[in-house]
C-alpha cells in the first residue's frame, strides 16, 4: 500500500513557515523580501504561472512585482532592466519567466541576474556550487529543492540508495541528480538515448521522472516499495493532467508516490517563495 | 583481445600540437602563453608534480613560473599573490598545487582565481558551465577532459552508452560524469555508500574508476568488451604503481583499457598544457 506524498499539504506547511519568516523579518528588521518577475510577451501559460506566483507571494507577505514587457523588447533593453533590479536594494529575487522570444538569448539573461538574486538558481556560479556541494549558502533550482524537502518530510533517506533520474535538463534533471549525489545516493541519469530505461528503473529505490512522456512507467518497470517522484505534466487521452507514471496501475506496488496534480507542482512554487525569503535573509547577513 | 589506450603516446601527440600552437601564437601575435604554479610548503609529492608540470611547460614553449611559498603563509597573503597574477596580462593560467596547509581555505583560493585564468577548471562558474553544457568556452578539470580526448582518439562514442563513474570527487568524478552526460551517455555515479558496485559495472559499456582502491574490479565485475578507464594510482603489495582495476586479469575480457602507469596520468599533464594555451587564445580573442 503506497504512501501518497501530499505536495499540496506540504506546500501549505512550507508557505505557513514562509509567512512567519516574512513577519519576523519585518518585525525584527523592518525588511520585506522583494521578488520581481519579468514576463516577456503574452504567452497564456506563462501568464498563468506568473499570476500564480504573484498571488502566492502577495499572500505570504512578499513584496511581489510583476513586469510585463513587450514581446519585441531587445535583449539589451531586457538586460538593462535586470541590471536595475540587481542594483535595487528592495529586490532580493529576480525571475525571468520562460519561454523568451527568439531575439533574446536565455543564457545572457541567466548570467546577468546577480547570483545573490538568482531566485531560480540557474546562474552558472550557483549551479557550480551545487555540483561541488559547496558549504556556503546559494539558491538551487526550485523543483529539485522542493523534492528534497519532500524526501525530508517523509523520512526518505538517500544515502546508499539506488536512485534514477529520468531526464537531464538544466532545470530539473541535472540539479536533482546533483542533490541526490551529494546526499549519498548512487544516481543514474537517463536520457532519450538510454536504450531501455527499465534496465535502471526495475532495481531503483528512488525514481524521479521528468520527461513529459505519458505512460513512461508502469508496474513492470519498478520494484516493489520504490519511491516515485513524478515531475511530468502531461495531458492524457481524456484531457486530464497526469504525470509520466501510470499512477493507478503502480499504486499498490510502490512505497511512496507523488500524485499529479498535487505533488511536485505546488512544492515548486512553495520553494520559490521560501527561496525568496532565503535570499532576503542571506542578503541581510551579508550586510546588503 | 583488448586495445590498450596508450596515454603516453597520445599525450606526446597532444604536446606536439600544443608546441605548434605556442609557436603560432608567438609568430602571429608575439604572445607567449604564461602559466604560474603556486606551491605552498615543501611536500615532496607536490614538488615532484610541480616540477613535472614546469618542465613540460618549458619544453613546449610555455612561459612557466613556479613560486614556492612558505608553509606558514597566511590566506590573505596567498590571495593577494593570486590577485597579482589575475591582474598580470602575461599570465594566462594560474594553478595552486594541492594540498594546502590548514590555515588556508581551498575554496577561497579556487574562487579568487579569475575564472578566465582558472587552468584547473575548478572555479564554481566553470563547473556550472560544464554541468549545464554551456556553449561558450571555459576550462574543464584536466583529468576528465584528457579522458574525453582519449575516447575521441580511439573512436569510442558515448551516445546511448551505459557509463559508470566510480567516485564523485569535484576534481574527477563529478566533471567526468558531466562530460559523459553531455555526450549522451546514461551515467551512473557510484560512491562509497553504493552497496554493490558490480550491480552497475557488470552491464556497463564504459567504466571510469577513480577510487584509489586496489583490486576494485576484476573480470567478474565487467562485461565482455567494456571500455575501462583507470584513474586510480595505488601502490600494490609488490610496491608497484597500479590502478583500481586488476589489469592483467581483465585484459582478455575488455575492449579497451588504460594502463597504470602510462594511461590517464600523462594525459592529465598534456591537457593542462593544452588548456594553458586555450586560455591564452581565448584571452586574445576577448581582446585581453
Amino acid at each position: 500500500m503506497a504512501t501518497v506524498i501530499d505536495g499540496k499539504a506540504l506546500a501549505k506547511k512550507i508557505n505557513e513557515q514562509t509567512t512567519q519568516r516574512v513577519e519576523k523579518l519585518q518585525a525584527d528588521y523592518g525588511i520585506t523580501p522583494g521578488l520581481v518577475v519579468l514576463i516577456v510577451g503574452t504567452d497564456q501559460a506563462s501568464e498563468r504561472y506568473v499570476r500564480n506566483k504573484h498571488r502566492t507571494a502577495q499572500r505570504l507577505g512578499i513584496n511581489s512585482i510583476v513586469r510585463q514587457l513587450p514581446v519585441d523588447i531587445s535583449e539589451a533593453e531586457l538586460l538593462k532592466i535586470i541590471q536595475q533590479y540587481n542594483n535595487d536594494p528592495t529586490i532580493d529575487g529576480i525571475l525571468v519567466q520562460d519561454p523568451l522570444p527568439d531575439q533574446i538569448n536565455e543564457k545572457d539573461v541567466t548570467r546577468t541576474i546577480l547570483p545573490e538574486k538568482d531566485v531560480d538558481g540557474f546562474h552558472p556560479v550557483n549551479v557550480g556550487k551545487l555540483f561541488i556541494d559547496d558549504s556556503t549558502k546559494y539558491p538551487v533550482s526550485c523543483t529539485p529543492k522542493g523534492i528534497m524537502t519532500m524526501f525530508d518530510e517523509y523520512g526518505i533517506s538517500l544515502k546508499g540508495k539506488k536512485a534514477v533520474m529520468i531526464g537531464r535538463s538544466a532545470i530539473v534533471g541535472k540539479p536533482m541528480a546533483a542533490l541526490m549525489i551529494n546526499a549519498g545516493a548512487t544516481v543514474s541519469i537517463l536520457n532519450r538515448y538510454t536504450p531501455d530505461i527499465k534496465d535502471y528503473t526495475k532495481d531503483a529505490d528512488i525514481i524521479v521522472s521528468a520527461t513529459g512522456q505519458l505512460h513512461l512507467l508502469g508496474p513492470d518497470a519498478i520494484k516493489s516499495g520504490a519511491v516515485i517522484i513524478d515531475v511530468g505534466q502531461n495531458m492524457n487521452e481524456q484531457g486530464h493532467l497526469v504525470g509520466d507514471v501510470d499512477y493507478d496501475d503502480v499504486f499498490d506496488k510502490v512505497g511512496f508516490i507523488t500524485p499529479v496534480p498535487g505533488g511536485v507542482g505546488p512544492m515548486t512554487i512553495a520553494t520559490l517563495m521560501q527561496q525568496s525569503v532565503d535570499l532576503a535573509e542571506w542578503g541581510m547577513q551579508r550586510g546588503k
